[in-house]
Protein backbone atom coordinates (compact mmCIF):
# COMPACT_ATOMS: atom_id res chain seq x y z
CA UNK A 1 0.00 0.00 0.00
CA UNK A 2 1.73 2.97 -1.43
CA UNK A 3 0.38 5.18 2.43
CA UNK A 4 2.87 2.73 4.04
CA UNK A 5 5.42 3.26 2.07
CA UNK A 6 8.40 4.33 4.59
CA UNK A 7 12.30 4.15 3.64
CA UNK A 8 14.58 2.12 4.46
CA UNK A 9 16.15 3.78 7.75
CA UNK A 10 20.08 3.43 9.96
CA UNK A 11 20.28 3.69 12.89
CA UNK A 12 22.93 5.77 13.89
CA UNK A 13 22.33 7.41 17.14
CA UNK A 14 25.68 7.89 19.24
CA UNK A 15 26.45 8.68 22.31
CA UNK A 16 25.73 12.17 23.48
CA UNK A 17 28.11 12.87 25.99
CA UNK A 18 31.38 12.45 26.40
CA UNK A 19 33.25 12.29 30.00
CA UNK A 20 36.16 15.02 30.29
CA UNK A 21 37.96 16.85 33.20
CA UNK A 22 37.85 20.46 34.10
CA UNK A 23 39.40 22.85 37.13
CA UNK A 24 37.06 24.93 38.91
CA UNK A 25 37.36 28.60 39.51
CA UNK A 26 40.17 27.79 42.36
CA UNK A 27 41.95 25.48 40.36
CA UNK A 28 40.47 22.14 41.10
CA UNK A 29 39.96 19.16 39.17
CA UNK A 30 36.53 18.07 38.84
CA UNK A 31 35.02 15.63 36.74
CA UNK A 32 32.63 16.77 33.82
CA UNK A 33 30.69 15.65 30.66
CA UNK A 34 30.68 17.12 27.12
CA UNK A 35 27.82 17.04 24.90
CA UNK A 36 29.22 15.50 21.35
CA UNK A 37 28.94 17.90 18.18
CA UNK A 38 29.64 15.64 15.20
CA UNK A 39 29.58 17.16 11.26
CA UNK A 40 26.88 15.13 9.22
CA UNK A 41 27.10 15.52 5.39
CA UNK A 42 23.75 15.21 3.91
CA UNK A 43 23.90 14.05 0.02
CA UNK A 44 20.93 13.73 -1.69
CA UNK A 45 20.85 11.38 -4.64
CA UNK A 46 24.55 12.01 -4.31
CA UNK A 47 24.41 15.81 -4.65
CA UNK A 48 25.86 17.78 -1.33
CA UNK A 49 23.57 19.26 0.45
CA UNK A 50 24.73 20.67 3.52
CA UNK A 51 26.87 20.11 6.53
CA UNK A 52 25.15 20.13 9.94
CA UNK A 53 26.44 19.41 13.64
CA UNK A 54 24.71 17.45 15.40
CA UNK A 55 24.35 16.30 18.77
CA UNK A 56 23.58 12.75 16.66
CA UNK A 57 20.80 11.49 18.88
CA UNK A 58 18.54 10.70 16.11
CA UNK A 59 20.38 11.51 13.17
CA UNK A 60 17.91 10.32 10.94
CA UNK A 61 14.77 11.84 11.96
CA UNK A 62 17.18 15.04 12.04
CA UNK A 63 17.97 14.18 7.59
CA UNK A 64 14.11 13.79 7.41
CA UNK A 65 13.20 17.24 8.99
CA UNK A 66 15.58 19.22 7.29
CA UNK A 67 14.78 17.99 3.82
CA UNK A 68 11.25 18.24 4.87
CA UNK A 69 11.29 21.72 6.22
CA UNK A 70 13.97 22.92 4.23
CA UNK A 71 11.12 21.58 1.67
CA UNK A 72 14.25 19.84 -0.39
CA UNK A 73 11.58 16.72 -0.48
CA UNK A 74 7.52 17.20 -0.43
CA UNK A 75 6.58 13.94 0.28
CA UNK A 76 8.44 11.01 2.72
CA UNK A 77 6.77 8.51 0.36
CA UNK A 78 9.58 9.56 -2.18
CA UNK A 79 12.52 8.85 -0.31
CA UNK A 80 13.99 5.00 -0.87
CA UNK A 81 16.41 5.22 1.65
CA UNK A 82 18.21 7.20 4.49
CA UNK A 83 21.67 5.85 5.79
CA UNK A 84 23.85 7.61 8.24
CA UNK A 85 27.75 6.52 8.50
CA UNK A 86 29.45 8.15 11.64
CA UNK A 87 32.67 6.77 10.08
CA UNK A 88 32.78 8.58 7.15
CA UNK A 89 30.06 11.53 8.79
CA UNK A 90 27.44 10.90 6.07
CA UNK A 91 24.19 10.85 5.57
CA UNK A 92 23.11 9.64 2.12
CA UNK A 93 19.38 9.77 1.15
CA UNK A 94 18.45 8.59 -1.98
CA UNK A 95 14.72 8.76 -3.92
CA UNK A 96 13.07 6.62 -5.89
CA UNK A 97 13.19 8.95 -9.04
CA UNK A 98 16.67 9.72 -8.69
CA UNK A 99 16.54 13.24 -9.35
CA UNK A 100 16.20 15.23 -5.98
CA UNK A 101 20.05 16.07 -5.73
CA UNK A 102 19.18 17.82 -8.91
CA UNK A 103 16.12 19.92 -8.58
CA UNK A 104 17.72 21.20 -5.53
CA UNK A 105 20.18 23.73 -7.13
CA UNK A 106 17.99 26.04 -7.48
CA UNK A 107 16.56 26.49 -4.01
CA UNK A 108 20.33 25.79 -2.98
CA UNK A 109 21.41 29.01 -4.21
CA UNK A 110 18.70 31.00 -2.29
CA UNK A 111 20.01 29.98 1.42
CA UNK A 112 19.04 32.47 3.93
CA UNK A 113 20.82 32.17 7.16
CA UNK A 114 18.47 32.70 9.99
CA UNK A 115 19.12 33.75 13.30
CA UNK A 116 18.52 30.35 14.87
CA UNK A 117 20.76 28.10 16.92
CA UNK A 118 21.54 24.83 15.02
CA UNK A 119 21.29 25.02 11.28
CA UNK A 120 19.44 28.36 10.55
CA UNK A 121 19.02 27.89 6.91
CA UNK A 122 15.88 28.32 4.93
CA UNK A 123 14.97 28.02 1.44
CA UNK A 124 13.14 30.14 -0.65
CA UNK A 125 10.60 32.63 1.30
CA UNK A 126 9.20 30.59 3.63
CA UNK A 127 6.86 33.15 4.95
CA UNK A 128 4.86 33.79 1.92
CA UNK A 129 3.84 30.13 1.40
CA UNK A 130 2.80 30.03 4.97
CA UNK A 131 -0.49 28.65 5.55
CA UNK A 132 -2.40 30.07 8.82
CA UNK A 133 -3.61 27.29 11.21
CA UNK A 134 -6.96 26.31 10.95
CA UNK A 135 -9.28 26.78 14.20
CA UNK A 136 -10.41 23.11 15.43
CA UNK A 137 -11.77 24.87 18.38
CA UNK A 138 -8.96 23.16 20.52
CA UNK A 139 -8.37 24.84 23.91
CA UNK A 140 -5.53 24.20 26.57
CA UNK A 141 -6.27 24.93 30.13
CA UNK A 142 -3.57 26.35 32.04
CA UNK A 143 -2.99 23.38 34.29
CA UNK A 144 -2.37 21.56 30.97
CA UNK A 145 0.57 23.69 30.47
CA UNK A 146 1.82 23.56 33.83
CA UNK A 147 1.91 19.95 33.93
CA UNK A 148 3.45 19.93 30.80
CA UNK A 149 7.00 22.05 31.93
CA UNK A 150 6.61 19.66 34.97
CA UNK A 151 6.83 16.48 33.16
CA UNK A 152 9.82 18.33 30.96
CA UNK A 153 11.90 19.59 33.65
CA UNK A 154 11.93 15.82 35.51
CA UNK A 155 13.34 14.25 32.23
CA UNK A 156 16.40 12.52 31.96
CA UNK A 157 18.24 14.97 29.60
CA UNK A 158 21.85 15.90 28.33
CA UNK A 159 21.61 19.09 29.10
CA UNK A 160 21.26 18.15 32.83
CA UNK A 161 24.30 16.83 32.40
CA UNK A 162 26.46 18.98 29.90
CA UNK A 163 24.54 22.24 29.34
CA UNK A 164 25.36 23.31 26.01
CA UNK A 165 22.32 21.93 24.33
CA UNK A 166 18.88 22.81 23.16
CA UNK A 167 15.73 20.54 23.77
CA UNK A 168 12.20 20.44 21.99
CA UNK A 169 9.07 18.35 23.32
CA UNK A 170 6.01 17.17 21.20
CA UNK A 171 3.29 16.61 23.48
CA UNK A 172 -0.66 16.70 23.28
CA UNK A 173 -2.75 17.35 26.49
CA UNK A 174 -1.92 14.24 28.54
CA UNK A 175 1.84 13.59 27.99
CA UNK A 176 4.99 14.06 26.01
CA UNK A 177 5.07 11.79 22.72
CA UNK A 178 8.68 13.01 21.57
CA UNK A 179 11.58 14.73 23.52
CA UNK A 180 14.89 15.74 21.05
CA UNK A 181 17.97 17.25 22.08
CA UNK A 182 20.08 18.78 19.94
CA UNK A 183 23.50 21.45 19.96
CA UNK A 184 21.17 24.10 18.23
CA UNK A 185 17.53 24.66 18.61
CA UNK A 186 16.44 24.46 14.73
CA UNK A 187 18.38 20.96 14.53
CA UNK A 188 16.01 19.56 17.31
CA UNK A 189 12.77 20.91 15.95
CA UNK A 190 14.09 19.72 12.63
CA UNK A 191 14.45 16.24 14.42
CA UNK A 192 11.04 16.44 15.64
CA UNK A 193 9.83 17.61 12.38
CA UNK A 194 11.05 14.66 11.04
CA UNK A 195 9.50 12.27 13.61
CA UNK A 196 6.15 12.97 12.57
CA UNK A 197 6.68 12.79 9.02
CA UNK A 198 7.49 9.16 9.55
CA UNK A 199 4.52 8.46 11.74
CA UNK A 200 2.44 10.19 8.72
CA UNK A 201 1.51 13.35 10.67
CA UNK A 202 2.27 16.13 7.62
CA UNK A 203 0.32 18.20 5.65
CA UNK A 204 -3.07 20.35 6.90
CA UNK A 205 -4.05 19.11 10.21
CA UNK A 206 -0.84 17.03 10.95
CA UNK A 207 -0.04 19.01 14.13
CA UNK A 208 -3.52 19.28 15.24
CA UNK A 209 -4.06 19.47 19.37
CA UNK A 210 -0.74 19.10 19.83
CA UNK A 211 1.80 21.33 22.20
CA UNK A 212 5.58 22.28 20.98
CA UNK A 213 7.91 23.07 23.79
CA UNK A 214 11.36 24.38 23.38
CA UNK A 215 13.97 25.90 25.13
CA UNK A 216 15.44 27.78 22.82
CA UNK A 217 14.40 31.26 21.78
CA UNK A 218 11.38 32.00 19.31
CA UNK A 219 13.05 33.45 16.25
CA UNK A 220 11.52 33.63 13.26
CA UNK A 221 12.49 30.68 10.99
CA UNK A 222 11.27 28.37 14.62
CA UNK A 223 7.44 30.44 14.47
CA UNK A 224 7.31 29.18 11.01
CA UNK A 225 8.02 25.45 11.29
CA UNK A 226 5.36 24.93 14.13
CA UNK A 227 3.09 26.63 12.13
CA UNK A 228 4.30 24.82 9.24
CA UNK A 229 3.81 21.43 11.32
CA UNK A 230 0.39 22.48 12.01
CA UNK A 231 0.50 22.37 15.73
CA UNK A 232 -1.32 25.46 17.31
CA UNK A 233 0.59 26.35 20.30
CA UNK A 234 4.82 26.96 20.54
CA UNK A 235 6.01 27.43 24.42
CA UNK A 236 9.31 28.21 25.15
CA UNK A 237 11.40 28.99 28.27
CA UNK A 238 12.97 32.12 26.58
CA UNK A 239 11.31 34.83 24.74
CA UNK A 240 10.94 35.71 21.28
CA UNK A 241 11.60 38.48 18.38
CA UNK A 242 9.12 41.40 16.95
CA UNK A 243 9.47 39.15 13.78
CA UNK A 244 8.63 35.87 15.60
CA UNK A 245 5.62 37.50 17.14
CA UNK A 246 4.44 39.07 13.39
CA UNK A 247 4.48 35.59 12.02
CA UNK A 248 2.63 33.79 14.70
CA UNK A 249 0.00 36.54 14.58
CA UNK A 250 -0.33 35.63 10.56
CA UNK A 251 -0.33 32.53 11.46
CA UNK A 252 -2.35 32.29 13.95
CA UNK A 253 -0.37 29.86 16.44
CA UNK A 254 -0.38 30.82 20.30
CA UNK A 255 2.57 31.82 21.48
CA UNK A 256 4.08 31.08 24.43
CA UNK A 257 7.17 32.45 26.18
CA UNK A 258 8.75 32.52 29.82
CA UNK A 259 7.42 29.51 30.61
CA UNK A 260 8.48 27.77 33.73
CA UNK A 261 8.17 27.17 37.23
CA UNK A 262 4.83 27.84 36.92
CA UNK A 263 4.78 31.04 35.09
CA UNK A 264 4.61 32.16 31.61
CA UNK A 265 3.80 34.97 29.43
CA UNK A 266 1.07 34.46 26.12
CA UNK A 267 2.68 36.97 23.65
CA UNK A 268 -0.33 35.53 20.94
CA UNK A 269 -3.53 33.36 20.45
CA UNK A 270 -4.49 33.88 23.95
CA UNK A 271 -7.74 32.90 23.03
CA UNK A 272 -6.83 28.88 23.14
CA UNK A 273 -5.67 29.44 26.51
CA UNK A 274 -8.32 28.78 29.59
CA UNK A 275 -6.86 30.73 32.31
CA UNK A 276 -9.64 29.88 34.72
CA UNK A 277 -8.53 26.36 34.69
CA UNK B 1 48.52 56.05 3.17
CA UNK B 2 47.19 53.13 1.89
CA UNK B 3 47.79 51.06 5.58
CA UNK B 4 44.79 53.90 6.64
CA UNK B 5 42.76 53.00 3.55
CA UNK B 6 39.15 52.38 5.41
CA UNK B 7 35.72 51.14 3.44
CA UNK B 8 33.06 54.30 3.41
CA UNK B 9 30.40 52.78 5.68
CA UNK B 10 26.86 53.97 6.55
CA UNK B 11 25.36 54.03 10.00
CA UNK B 12 22.32 52.02 9.79
CA UNK B 13 21.56 51.29 13.50
CA UNK B 14 18.14 50.79 14.44
CA UNK B 15 16.23 50.57 17.73
CA UNK B 16 17.22 46.96 18.82
CA UNK B 17 13.41 46.77 20.71
CA UNK B 18 9.98 47.59 20.22
CA UNK B 19 7.13 48.03 22.98
CA UNK B 20 4.40 45.16 23.37
CA UNK B 21 1.26 44.09 25.19
CA UNK B 22 1.78 40.22 26.71
CA UNK B 23 -0.72 38.22 28.96
CA UNK B 24 1.01 36.81 32.14
CA UNK B 25 -0.16 33.18 33.78
CA UNK B 26 -3.64 34.49 34.91
CA UNK B 27 -4.69 36.13 31.67
CA UNK B 28 -3.16 39.70 33.11
CA UNK B 29 -1.91 42.23 30.66
CA UNK B 30 1.38 43.54 31.02
CA UNK B 31 3.80 45.36 29.05
CA UNK B 32 6.84 43.85 27.64
CA UNK B 33 9.62 44.64 24.96
CA UNK B 34 10.59 42.52 22.01
CA UNK B 35 13.74 42.65 20.18
CA UNK B 36 13.55 43.65 16.63
CA UNK B 37 14.81 40.77 13.72
CA UNK B 38 15.29 42.52 10.53
CA UNK B 39 16.41 40.48 7.41
CA UNK B 40 20.08 41.65 5.83
CA UNK B 41 20.83 40.95 2.52
CA UNK B 42 24.33 41.17 1.44
CA UNK B 43 25.10 41.58 -1.85
CA UNK B 44 29.30 41.63 -2.82
CA UNK B 45 29.71 43.26 -5.77
CA UNK B 46 26.37 43.12 -7.11
CA UNK B 47 25.91 38.89 -6.56
CA UNK B 48 23.46 38.06 -3.31
CA UNK B 49 25.68 36.01 -1.03
CA UNK B 50 23.57 35.57 1.93
CA UNK B 51 20.59 36.75 4.36
CA UNK B 52 20.81 36.93 7.65
CA UNK B 53 18.56 38.16 10.74
CA UNK B 54 19.80 40.41 12.74
CA UNK B 55 19.08 42.84 16.02
CA UNK B 56 20.57 45.72 14.06
CA UNK B 57 22.65 47.37 16.02
CA UNK B 58 25.99 47.34 14.33
CA UNK B 59 25.35 46.06 10.90
CA UNK B 60 27.97 47.77 8.91
CA UNK B 61 30.27 45.86 11.35
CA UNK B 62 28.17 42.56 11.29
CA UNK B 63 28.57 42.47 7.50
CA UNK B 64 32.37 43.37 7.59
CA UNK B 65 32.89 40.55 10.20
CA UNK B 66 30.57 38.44 8.16
CA UNK B 67 32.90 38.45 5.49
CA UNK B 68 35.57 38.40 7.39
CA UNK B 69 34.74 35.42 9.19
CA UNK B 70 33.87 33.39 6.00
CA UNK B 71 36.98 34.75 4.19
CA UNK B 72 34.88 36.39 1.16
CA UNK B 73 37.18 39.00 1.89
CA UNK B 74 40.56 38.97 3.14
CA UNK B 75 41.69 42.59 3.38
CA UNK B 76 39.35 45.37 4.44
CA UNK B 77 41.32 47.90 2.58
CA UNK B 78 40.00 45.72 -0.71
CA UNK B 79 36.62 47.39 0.37
CA UNK B 80 35.63 50.54 -1.05
CA UNK B 81 31.89 51.10 0.28
CA UNK B 82 29.04 49.12 2.55
CA UNK B 83 26.24 50.91 2.53
CA UNK B 84 23.51 49.17 4.69
CA UNK B 85 19.48 50.16 3.77
CA UNK B 86 16.94 48.94 6.02
CA UNK B 87 13.86 50.43 3.51
CA UNK B 88 14.94 47.08 1.22
CA UNK B 89 16.95 45.34 3.86
CA UNK B 90 20.00 45.17 1.78
CA UNK B 91 23.92 45.62 2.72
CA UNK B 92 25.59 46.46 -0.64
CA UNK B 93 29.29 46.01 -0.32
CA UNK B 94 31.65 46.95 -3.16
CA UNK B 95 35.28 46.46 -3.69
CA UNK B 96 37.51 48.24 -5.31
CA UNK B 97 38.38 45.56 -7.87
CA UNK B 98 34.98 44.40 -8.08
CA UNK B 99 35.43 40.94 -8.77
CA UNK B 100 34.71 39.59 -5.23
CA UNK B 101 31.18 38.73 -5.73
CA UNK B 102 31.91 35.86 -8.58
CA UNK B 103 35.20 34.61 -6.68
CA UNK B 104 32.66 33.47 -4.07
CA UNK B 105 30.87 31.58 -6.43
CA UNK B 106 32.88 28.23 -4.72
CA UNK B 107 33.13 29.29 -1.94
CA UNK B 108 29.56 29.21 -1.39
CA UNK B 109 28.36 26.11 -2.88
CA UNK B 110 30.69 24.81 -0.28
CA UNK B 111 28.52 26.15 2.89
CA UNK B 112 28.10 24.10 6.32
CA UNK B 113 25.45 24.59 8.51
CA UNK B 114 26.82 24.71 12.14
CA UNK B 115 25.72 24.34 15.06
CA UNK B 116 25.45 28.04 16.59
CA UNK B 117 22.44 30.18 17.16
CA UNK B 118 22.81 32.45 14.28
CA UNK B 119 24.40 32.56 10.73
CA UNK B 120 26.21 29.83 11.25
CA UNK B 121 27.69 28.76 8.16
CA UNK B 122 31.32 28.24 7.08
CA UNK B 123 32.56 29.06 4.31
CA UNK B 124 35.35 25.78 3.40
CA UNK B 125 37.34 24.22 5.82
CA UNK B 126 38.13 26.49 8.49
CA UNK B 127 39.63 24.08 10.81
CA UNK B 128 42.20 22.89 8.48
CA UNK B 129 43.84 26.30 7.92
CA UNK B 130 43.11 27.23 11.66
CA UNK B 131 46.35 28.70 12.90
CA UNK B 132 47.30 27.79 16.96
CA UNK B 133 47.94 30.99 18.73
CA UNK B 134 51.03 32.17 20.07
CA UNK B 135 52.14 32.26 23.47
CA UNK B 136 53.48 35.57 24.13
CA UNK B 137 53.33 35.06 27.98
CA UNK B 138 49.91 36.56 28.55
CA UNK B 139 48.48 35.17 32.09
CA UNK B 140 45.05 36.03 33.24
CA UNK B 141 44.17 36.22 37.16
CA UNK B 142 41.32 34.86 38.25
CA UNK B 143 40.56 38.41 39.42
CA UNK B 144 40.28 39.68 36.08
CA UNK B 145 37.78 36.92 34.75
CA UNK B 146 34.98 38.17 37.99
CA UNK B 147 36.10 41.76 37.43
CA UNK B 148 35.26 41.30 33.50
CA UNK B 149 32.09 39.37 35.22
CA UNK B 150 31.06 42.04 37.20
CA UNK B 151 31.43 44.49 34.35
CA UNK B 152 29.43 42.36 31.81
CA UNK B 153 26.42 42.04 34.65
CA UNK B 154 26.44 45.68 34.73
CA UNK B 155 25.59 46.76 30.82
CA UNK B 156 22.54 48.31 29.84
CA UNK B 157 21.67 45.62 27.93
CA UNK B 158 18.81 44.66 25.33
CA UNK B 159 18.78 41.59 26.87
CA UNK B 160 18.05 42.79 30.30
CA UNK B 161 14.65 44.56 28.89
CA UNK B 162 13.77 42.15 26.46
CA UNK B 163 15.53 38.52 26.45
CA UNK B 164 15.87 36.54 23.58
CA UNK B 165 19.34 38.15 22.34
CA UNK B 166 22.33 37.36 22.84
CA UNK B 167 25.91 39.38 23.72
CA UNK B 168 29.46 39.32 23.22
CA UNK B 169 31.85 41.63 24.80
CA UNK B 170 36.07 41.91 24.12
CA UNK B 171 38.05 43.13 26.66
CA UNK B 172 41.26 43.63 27.73
CA UNK B 173 42.68 43.02 31.28
CA UNK B 174 41.39 46.20 32.55
CA UNK B 175 38.02 47.64 30.88
CA UNK B 176 35.14 46.41 28.00
CA UNK B 177 36.64 47.87 24.39
CA UNK B 178 33.58 46.61 22.49
CA UNK B 179 30.19 45.18 23.25
CA UNK B 180 27.49 43.72 20.89
CA UNK B 181 24.46 42.32 20.94
CA UNK B 182 22.19 40.33 18.54
CA UNK B 183 19.62 37.71 17.57
CA UNK B 184 22.07 35.21 17.22
CA UNK B 185 25.73 34.38 18.55
CA UNK B 186 27.50 34.42 15.50
CA UNK B 187 26.31 37.77 14.65
CA UNK B 188 27.33 39.10 18.10
CA UNK B 189 31.09 37.37 17.47
CA UNK B 190 30.85 38.28 13.94
CA UNK B 191 30.11 42.12 14.79
CA UNK B 192 32.88 42.03 17.00
CA UNK B 193 35.41 40.92 14.58
CA UNK B 194 34.04 43.61 11.89
CA UNK B 195 34.67 46.47 14.87
CA UNK B 196 38.49 44.55 15.16
CA UNK B 197 38.88 44.51 11.65
CA UNK B 198 38.03 48.52 11.22
CA UNK B 199 40.84 48.93 14.45
CA UNK B 200 42.93 47.33 11.97
CA UNK B 201 43.32 44.50 14.28
CA UNK B 202 43.53 41.44 11.56
CA UNK B 203 45.87 38.99 10.86
CA UNK B 204 48.37 37.66 13.52
CA UNK B 205 48.56 39.03 16.87
CA UNK B 206 45.06 40.40 16.18
CA UNK B 207 43.67 39.85 19.52
CA UNK B 208 46.83 39.88 21.43
CA UNK B 209 46.15 39.80 25.08
CA UNK B 210 42.34 40.35 25.00
CA UNK B 211 39.80 38.46 26.66
CA UNK B 212 36.21 37.53 24.31
CA UNK B 213 33.37 36.74 26.33
CA UNK B 214 29.71 35.52 25.46
CA UNK B 215 26.35 34.32 26.46
CA UNK B 216 26.29 31.66 24.33
CA UNK B 217 27.41 28.02 23.90
CA UNK B 218 31.02 27.24 22.72
CA UNK B 219 30.19 25.02 19.59
CA UNK B 220 32.88 24.66 17.33
CA UNK B 221 32.66 27.71 15.27
CA UNK B 222 32.41 29.91 18.01
CA UNK B 223 35.93 28.51 19.15
CA UNK B 224 37.53 28.54 15.75
CA UNK B 225 36.14 32.08 14.96
CA UNK B 226 37.77 33.08 18.47
CA UNK B 227 40.93 31.19 17.51
CA UNK B 228 41.46 33.35 14.06
CA UNK B 229 40.84 36.41 15.64
CA UNK B 230 43.74 35.59 17.80
CA UNK B 231 42.48 36.07 20.95
CA UNK B 232 43.38 33.75 23.88
CA UNK B 233 41.07 33.43 26.23
CA UNK B 234 37.43 32.63 25.29
CA UNK B 235 34.73 33.07 28.42
CA UNK B 236 31.16 31.93 28.18
CA UNK B 237 28.19 31.80 30.63
CA UNK B 238 26.86 28.53 29.11
CA UNK B 239 29.70 25.68 29.02
CA UNK B 240 31.34 23.91 25.68
CA UNK B 241 30.79 21.10 23.32
CA UNK B 242 33.30 18.08 22.85
CA UNK B 243 34.47 19.38 19.72
CA UNK B 244 34.40 22.79 20.88
CA UNK B 245 37.18 21.14 23.24
CA UNK B 246 38.84 19.90 20.95
CA UNK B 247 39.62 22.75 18.69
CA UNK B 248 40.49 24.87 21.77
CA UNK B 249 43.32 22.25 22.26
CA UNK B 250 44.25 22.34 18.61
CA UNK B 251 44.64 26.13 18.73
CA UNK B 252 45.97 26.63 22.28
CA UNK B 253 43.04 28.29 23.61
CA UNK B 254 42.21 29.16 27.04
CA UNK B 255 38.38 27.97 27.18
CA UNK B 256 36.06 28.48 30.18
CA UNK B 257 32.84 28.15 30.81
CA UNK B 258 29.81 28.38 33.16
CA UNK B 259 31.24 31.70 33.92
CA UNK B 260 28.73 33.98 36.62
CA UNK B 261 28.59 34.46 40.11
CA UNK B 262 32.57 34.45 40.69
CA UNK B 263 32.55 30.97 39.58
CA UNK B 264 33.68 29.38 36.50
CA UNK B 265 35.15 26.11 34.91
CA UNK B 266 38.79 26.14 33.02
CA UNK B 267 38.18 23.53 30.31
CA UNK B 268 41.35 23.85 28.19
CA UNK B 269 44.39 26.16 28.86
CA UNK B 270 44.38 26.58 32.50
CA UNK B 271 48.52 27.81 32.62
CA UNK B 272 46.92 30.94 31.37
CA UNK B 273 45.26 31.37 34.78
CA UNK B 274 46.54 32.64 37.89
CA UNK B 275 44.35 30.70 40.63
CA UNK B 276 46.59 32.95 43.10
CA UNK B 277 45.41 36.31 42.49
Amino acid sequence: MLMERRPFLSHARCEPAVPGVVLDQNGQPMATQLPGERALTIYLDKREIVTLMTLGQNPEALVLGYLRNQRLIDDIRDIAELHVSWEVSVAAVSTYRGDAGERCEDLLLRRTVTSGCGQGTQFGNALERLQPLHDDGFRVARSTVFALLEQVRQLDTVYKRCGAVHGCVLADSERILHHVEDIGRNNAVDSISGLMWLEGRSGNGAGSRKLFYTTGRLTSEMVIKTVEMGIPVLISRSGTTERGLDIARHGGLTLIGRAWNERFLVFNGSERIDFTK
